[in-house]
């Protein structure tokens, strides 16, 4: 398995583009994407468990329930949120306009949105581009779209990689948005996966669902669920592999490659939350089984005073046994040790706490640890075998300030 | 039922004292607070649903379990909390120093703690200052008490009622303090209850469990709850009303007037969280049933999102629906209004949100009342008949401020 280049449009059979529609007053750069596969794709989408949907999320889920999708627009500046039946509406109308300028079914259109809640979309904007946008789909479109559906993202989150199965070269592509409004409760934001790997709609699903536990749900900025997550796979099954079709060697090779791809994602949307200065990786060790370490390390990386403390550097270890007792996981705190480890320099480590007592550490060490982009929290528990992750990253004042005014 | 003065030590027989001790280093105002009994009471206690819990709390919620206490000591500065064995002796000697001092049996003292997690706490400097304690306590006392038990609290949190239960004069008094690591799923961080009025241990834990549901249990300032949360009530029977044993007229007088009393605090608490600007309060109207719609209630003002949005005066309204969503609470998005309401000012109010749709409102007039100190979040749903109330705070600069060096 090896990363490659070419985002969304690395698999064969699948283009792309961003155009700027101008949904948004002064944007200036792309707001809506398309993706594009020559071959109807076998489909599959998971979907924010939020009581409040999206218009496109509701569209979105429908569509994707019989596995087929040819395209996917997506566009910035706009959630399409909280807008009643004319919000219904306008996600049909973007559906259609692709429909048409593509010449394709638009059962088999998909639709995203990411922005701003409770304001009617300016679909007319999207509409009036929709050939351009067509007409410029392209291997390198993946550029141009990587763009489109960034919000408050400083960076685009990309990522591809080719395998084998079965004997056959396999590609996957990806990209996402994040950022704010992100404690993510079955897809992010906005994600997209394309493949060429022949799979069915069924073992599609079951892949992609086995894979967002232990990856998208593990990410969390702000704890908040937004309203339009959303994760859309797309496999055209061009690489010519036999279809994959029940578990086994293909499905397991399948993903692998898929868990590769989404820890990839996961970990830049981590990194880029809305004002972040750094990454926090919690991995909790010896704990009684996998869910459970995955949540006691997404309580750490999802507590405000945590997430404090490290835009401090402050080795305030104290605050991660507190996140992990209100979790309400169960773990032995008198048997618990937490260290600090750097993702640089050699890896250098400090433990703090180590089986329910507090360690005297060299606190000039720990801020040099903890003044890393990457800084790994590893708790050590002695209540089992099982391991999980979770990626977040520090509370700052550019939090607070994208979002206390993030409308105007 | 009317709101008095003299706090903790309103009621008959109780006194208070606060002095500095030197637990922590810099600290010019008082560290070291004790409220004392002349007549042994009843007693009952509240405490953190953290996994992880503080010595104090420990040893205090073994020693409450008969109902019986005539003093409690509590300091800030230090929480004695992830100290292992060393913790679990300090605290029982805090309790010593008391029991020796006053002359008063040491299984009826109770022992408080807030402040930095996971360093031993000087319990030698404490020792020190027990007599000094002991011999300052009086009528007054409840003003050095309430601001030793402050952290980064900007003002005491204290209020005492008077009522009539059984024709007979009642009073309550109460001193808490809140900031930070605000998620109360118990009791506060730490408060305090003291009333004359004459009742069993059953009936007190009845109406304290009763109590904290609608009023400490509906407050959030930062979604982190404390490993020290304690509320503790005191009742020594002086005011002379025949024992409330059983529901009925006087056990419903004594809850009312708890209420009264809890709220007033859990008001003072969010009003004062850490950083914050201006206090929130959140009104879901219509749910299905009480637990529903405080939980609702709760996650609103427990939303990131929505606290940056309030320090920036932003009517975001989104925000709001979207956390309602993800509360796993149930609600009929479509039937659901907002209303943005000003406690002052004649109680101004402005709807944006009517039964599932936007309304274009006056963004002036919005931010008007989005400047208040207090601002209401009315929510209307038509799910039921339920009603409940939750208290938050904005997010602000000042918070990620605090809470990025706390320690040093």
């Amino acid at each position: 398995m090896q990363f490659i280049d070419g985002g969304v449009c690395a698999p064969c059979g699948f283009v792309a583009n961003g155009v700027l529609s101008g949904i948004k007053a002064g944007r200036t750069k792309e707001d809506t994407a398309l993706i594009y596969s020559e071959k109807v794709c076998t489909a599959s989408g998971v979907f924010t468990q939020n009581k409040v949907q999206a218009e496109p999320v509701k569209l979105t889920r429908s569509r994707v329930k019989n596995h087929a999708a040819q395209a996917v627009i997506a566009n910035s500046g706009n959630a399409n949120a909280c807008t009643g039946e004319e919000g219904a509406k306008n996600a049909v109308r973007m559906a259609n306009a692709v429909s048409k300028s593509l010449s394709i079914d638009e059962e088999n259109v998909l639709v995203c949105s990411t922005g701003v809640i409770g304001q009617q979309i300016n679909v007319k904007a999207i509409e009036d581009h929709v050939d351009e946008l067509a007409k410029g789909l392209s291997k390198e479109g993946h550029e141009k779209a990587r763009v489109a559906i960034m919000t408050t993202d400083t960076k685009y989150k990309e990522c591809a990689l080719e395998t084998e199965i079965a004997g056959k070269k396999v590609r996957f592509g990806t990209m996402a948005k994040g950022s704010g409004m992100i404690h993510i409760n079955m897809g992010t934001m906005l994600g997209f996966i394309t493949t060429d790997c022949a799979i069915s709609g069924q073992m599609l699903d079951k892949a992609l669902h086995e894979s967002i536990l232990g990856t998208y749900n593990c990410v969390s900025v702000d704890g908040d669920t937004s309203t339009n997550d959303t994760l859309l796979i797309l496999a055209n099954g061009m690489a010519g592999n036999p279809e994959i079709t029940c578990e086994g060697k293909d499905y397991d090779d399948f993903l692998a490659a898929l868990n590769a791809l989404n820890t990839q994602i996961a970990r830049k949307i981590a990194a880029d939350g809305e004002g972040a200065t750094r990454l926090i990786e919690c991995n909790v060790n010896g704990a009684v089984d996998v869910p459970t370490a995955r949540r006691l390390a997404k309580s750490v990386i999802s507590s405000s005073l945590v997430k404090a403390a490290f835009f401090g550097k402050d080795a305030n270890w104290g605050r991660i046994l507190c996140a992990l007792g209100y979790s309400g996981e169960f773990f032995t705190p008198e048997k618990t040790s937490v260290t600090f480890e750097s993702a640089f320099d050699g890896g250098k480590s400090i433990m703090v706490f180590e089986k329910g007592v507090p360690l005297n550490f060299d606190e000039d060490l720990a801020k040099k640890i903890l003044s890393e982009d990457e800084v790994k929290i590893q708790v050590q528990m002695e209540d089992g075998n099982a391991s999980g992750t979770a990626w977040g990253c520090d509370l700052t004042y550019d939090y607070v300030k994208i979002n206390g005014d993030y409308r105007t």
